[in-house]
Order: structure tokens, then C-alpha cells, then sequence
């Protein structure tokens, strides 16, 4: 049961930075001591930076070595992690448990893979929730275990494989689309809702974005920005912008979001014109939107913020008609809001 | 961290059964081996049995012992369990740590306080989440500590006393309103909704309450039943029904509510004449009937379906014009629905 509930904290703990690694998987690792006291937890948060089981031996290294981890490795670089945990564990992890929500990778990429680092630093255990599911970095299991480290896999693995379902879709179709909208208690989802915690997700989820999906309606009324201006760490980079419109009416060039520099603008006048068969798109919209595309959408991402509408007509328009049924994956407060996964 | 995240899992074991141990506070008990595996983990789900801190040692009893829990003792009768551990426990737990979202009782009632059994049974450390608040049940931290058990309390404090706000409430006013709204992804919510576990979940409710506040629009429109069909286990008594309505037009009697036997229906015309000072009241209705309640509303919980209200014609109606600001809890999936509490 003790595995279980670390691993479920593992689970949880990948869920808040869940797509902000696209394309690779949100991952969650925890190291324990021999006496099952947790050393570390860390996620895989961003592509290009170290995996989540060279973070959390990077955090167990300093809660158990005499002499501190070297500050001057910087914590976003994979290459001089991986080499320094490498070559100097000096048996440390010899009786620690890891519990990894994703099998470690066993692909030879710029850093050798996970697997071989764990096949060096000898953890006594390492206790696995779901497979790989990617033909080209699965087969650690199989390493560990020829390694003579005790493997447990399958722990919580409908939940693990649930936190895997963007990596998996975007890595099988090439392409994985989000659709997320943001209401009130009440439904409503007209103008500015979202709090500050809520907002930074965004934001940093757009810088991951290859496009951002929009309807010309949210524009008008609106009147977006669109950027990444709360992204952590700040971001330069703009994702291209999409807007689906059916009025052939041309939009007010104020409206910030055509005014930002290195940012390409497409309007759309037919679903069968957006850009929804490569890459990561998050369509951000009302449930029109959601009902235009709803063939289309992978998951459903659902930011609600707890105040209400106040007093003004509150008019949602018609209710959308859709033939699918979207399933609840997560759940988690985020400040003042709650995010709900659904797939 | 490893008792911070293990607190966590209590707090969330101790919220899927909120407000169904009324009047007493909802609290979850873990108890580990010396080596920090997890033995048990119980919640005080009803009043009338037996406390977490003996549902959990009763648990971790069968994990040590070599001769089993004996069978006959059943696991709802608060006397022969505490009775049982007090005298049989033979130093089992010596090495134990018990981690308990409130201070354990201290206070004599139809058994003895839950500290006294265990200053008996002398685990090696208690870890607790927030101070008891009711002036005749608290002094079990202090009974611990004299008695030479090591006592760590305030672990996650603000969550394990959020834990506790319908029994503060209703303890420190005598009164406890909870709004309650099951609401759909789209923010309709007319017509049955909820799934399954979640109308267990509400009957259960239902059983402990001692009002059931309806409006009149909801009676007429649905055509309740507003029984305990559901129930776990099974519960013959119904809560009395109080239906709000400005109309003057009589309730049509063939709906099923007024015909079942055992129960008072009253009809009330105003907000003021509504039974809303004292007790543990359910208050089912729309955004309009929290409008008109809002001052005397503790706490909201919304179960969120995950289905769409299909193609029908959507009227939320008016917004309701709230003075004042709802802050999230916690959430939780329940089957298809997610549950989020609010104060």
C-alpha cells in the first residue's frame, strides 16, 4: 500500500506540468531512502532538460551524500547531470527504492539512456507504473532486471497510462489535440476568468503549442492577446495563431493579438482548413467550437474558476450536440481554479 | 516529505466520506510499521462507531499479529473494538507511527478517549494534523506527549482543518447549510445527472441530514422521489423535505416525494420561514436558490457530470448576483463525476 500511495504523489505530481514536455511524456520520479523515507520527487517538466530519474537521484544525492551536489551544475542541463551522477554516486543509492511512473528509457539519444544510469547507480529496487510505450526507448525493464536490480512494474498502471495518453497520441497520429476552455461556477465563460496560477499554466503551455486554435467570436468579443507573457521562465517565442471564422467580416487590426511581432496569424473559414493533423494544438473556445470539432479532439482540458458571472444576462447559446463522451482522467486545484482532464 | 505525503492520502481518504459522520468531524488514521510500510488506513465515516485511530489499529492488528483480529467482533461496535486493542495488543505497535488528520479525542463519552487507548497500546510517535477544536474533546496531544509517545502535530495543518469546517460549524453555531448542485460539463444542470457513485455518495448524505431544502421549481420540473434508495447500507428513515417556492399554486401530490411515509413535507414561501438555524441541512437547488441563500450558505459542493445536455434549448437563466466568494477545497473524482467542495 506504501508503494502505492508514493506512486499515486508520483502520478499527481506529473499531472502539473502534464503536456508542458510535449513531445516528450510527463514523467514523475520519487527516490527512497532504505528506511523508506522520501529523498526526492521530481517531474520531467520540459523537453531538453534532464529526465525526471536524473532530477529526483539529483535531489536524493544531497539529502545523502557528505559532500554537496556541485552548484554549478546547472539543474536544466541533461548531458552534466547524467555524467556527474555517473561517475560519482559511490554506491549512495545502493539502498534506495525509485518509483517511476514511466518505464526508464533504454534510447541512446545526446545523453545515454536512464536505464543505463540506474544499471550504474545500483538502486536496490525500482518499482515502475506503466511500460514505455515507444518502440525506440522501451526495454529498460528488461536492462534493470539483467542488471540484478529487483524490478516491480504494473504498479497503479491504469493511472500511469492515463498521465501518458498526449505523448502517446501525439507519438502514434503525429498529432495531439487539446481543447480547453475556461468557466465560471456557472458555466459562463465569456471575458477574463482565469486566475494567476491558471493563467501561467496556460502560458506555458503555449510555448509548447505548434498552434493555438481560436474562434473568430472569442477575438471580437474578447480582444486577445494571446501571448506568453506569464510563462515561467519567461518566453520570447509566440505559437502561431488560428482563428476559425465563418463571417467573412474583417477583423479590428487592434486587437492585440495581430499586432505581436514573429507570429503568424491564418484565418480559417471551414473546420476542413485548420491545422489539426500535425503537432500540438490547443484549441481554445467555447462548446460550439468544441461541438464543430469534436472528431478531432484528443482531450479536454476544463479550467474553472470559483467566482460566478455576476449579474449580467448570462446567455451560453445553444447546447452543444456531441456524439462522444469525454471521461474524467485527473483532477487538481491550482490556485483559485480547478483543472479537470478528461479523455 | 514521506509524512507529508502520507497525511495527504489521509486527508483524501477523510474527504470521501465528508459530512457523512456528522456530528462528529470527519478524520482518516494510518498506521506504519517501524520500517514506515503502511499498515491501515480507516476513516471515521459515522457516528456511532468506532473512531479512525481504532478502525486503523484494528487494521494494523491483523498485519502484526500472529493470531488473527477475532472475527466475531464487528467492525462498526465502538465498545468491543476499543476494548479488544486495549487489552490484547501485547506491545504490537511498539515501533508503530500513527498519522491522524485531528488530534486524537480526549474525551469520555460511551467509551473512553482515543488517546487513552493510546497511552495503552503506545505506539512510538503520533504524528497529527490539527488541533481538536472542540473545547470538551481536546487535551489527547498533551495525554500523548506525558505519557513519553513522541507527538508531531501541524502537519499540513491548513488542510486537515479545512477538513473539519461542517463540524466546527456546527458544532460552534449549531448549524451546518451545505448547497449542493450537480451540474453537467456544459454547466446545465436540469433533469438527472449525477452518476451512480455519486447518487450513493448523496443518499448517504441524505441519511444524516436533518433537512432537505428543495425549490419549488426543481419539485415541479423533476418530479423528485428525494428518498435513500441508495443508501449504504441500506436505511429505512428519510429526512424531513422543505420546499421553497414564491408560487401559490398547489404541488401537484403524485409526485413521488409527498407519498412516501415517515416524513414531513413542509411548504415555505419565504426565505426567512426556511429552518436554516440549526442543524445539518441540504440545500439542493440552481444558482438562483444560492442567490436567496447565499448569507446562510457554509459550504458548496458541485458534482460535475461529464456529459453534455445534448441538443435541447440551453436557459441557465438569470446569473446569480453573489456577494460573496466561494474558495475551492478540495475535488475529487467520483466515477464519471468530479466532486469539488467549496467554502
Amino acid at each position: 500500500m506504501l508503494f502505492e500511495i508514493l506512486m499515486r504523489s508520483c502520478i499527481h505530481h506529473a499531472w502539473q506540468s502534464q503536456t508542458l514536455a510535449l513531445p516528450n511524456p510527463s514523467v514523475a520520479c520519487m527516490v527512497l531512502s532504505g528506511n523508506n523515507e522520501v529523498l526526492a520527487l521530481q517531474a520531467h517538466a520540459k523537453a531538453h532538460t534532464p529526465h525526471a530519474e536524473v532530477l529526483a537521484l539529483r535531489q536524493a544525492f544531497n539529502a545523502l551524500s557528505p559532500t554537496p551536489y556541485p552548484a554549478r551544475l546547472d539543474p536544466l542541463d541533461k548531458e552534466a547531470n547524467y555524467n556527474f551522477l555517473a561517475k560519482n554516486h559511490a554506491g549512495l543509492f545502493k539502498d534506495c527504492t525509485l518509483l517511476v511512473t514511466l518505464e526508464p528509457c533504454n534510447h541512446f539519444g545526446k545523453t545515454p539512456p536512464c536505464a543505463s544510469l540506474l544499471e550504474q547507480v545500483r538502486p536496490k529496487k525500482v518499482i515502475i507504473g506503466a511500460l514505455e510505450p515507444s518502440l525506440k526507448a522501451k526495454g529498460g525493464c528488461d536492462r534493470l532486471k539483467k542488471a540484478g536490480i529487483e524490478v516491480l512494474s504494473g504498479v497503479l498502471e491504469k493511472a500511469c497510462k492515463d498521465l501518458l495518453i498526449p505523448f502517446t497520441c501525439l507519438e502514434s497520429k503525429g498529432v495531439f489535440n487539446l481543447f480547453k476552455i475556461a468557466t465560471r461556477l456557472d458555466g459562463s465563460y465569456q471575458g477574463a476568468i482565469s486566475g494567476q496560477e491558471s493563467q501561467i499554466f496556460t502560458h506555458n503551455q503555449r510555448t509548447v503549442a505548434k498552434n493555438l486554435i481560436i474562434s473568430g467570436q472569442s477575438v471580437r468579443l474578447d480582444r486577445p492577446t494571446l501571448n506568453t507573457r506569464f510563462a515561467t521562465p519567461p518566453y520570447e517565442g509566440l505559437c502561431n495563431v488560428v482563428i476559425l471564422t465563418r463571417s467573412t467580416h474583417s477583423f479590428d487590426r487592434t486587437i492585440p493579438l495581430f499586432n505581436a511581432k514573429g507570429r503568424e496569424v491564418r484565418i480559417c473559414h471551414q473546420v476542413e482548413q485548420l491545422p489539426l493533423d500535425q503537432g500540438f494544438n490547443v484549441i481554445e473556445g467555447g462548446w460550439v467550437l468544441l461541438e464543430s470539432l469534436q472528431e478531432q479532439i484528443d482531450m479536454l482540458l476544463i479550467h474553472r474558476n470559483s467566482s460566478f458571472g455576476g449579474s449580467e444576462a448570462l446567455s451560453l447559446g445553444p447546447r452543444p450536440a456531441l456524439n462522444r463522451r469525454f471521461m474524467p482522467l485527473h483532477t487538481q486545484r491550482l490556485g483559485q481554479d480547478i483543472l479537470a482532464w478528461f479523455a
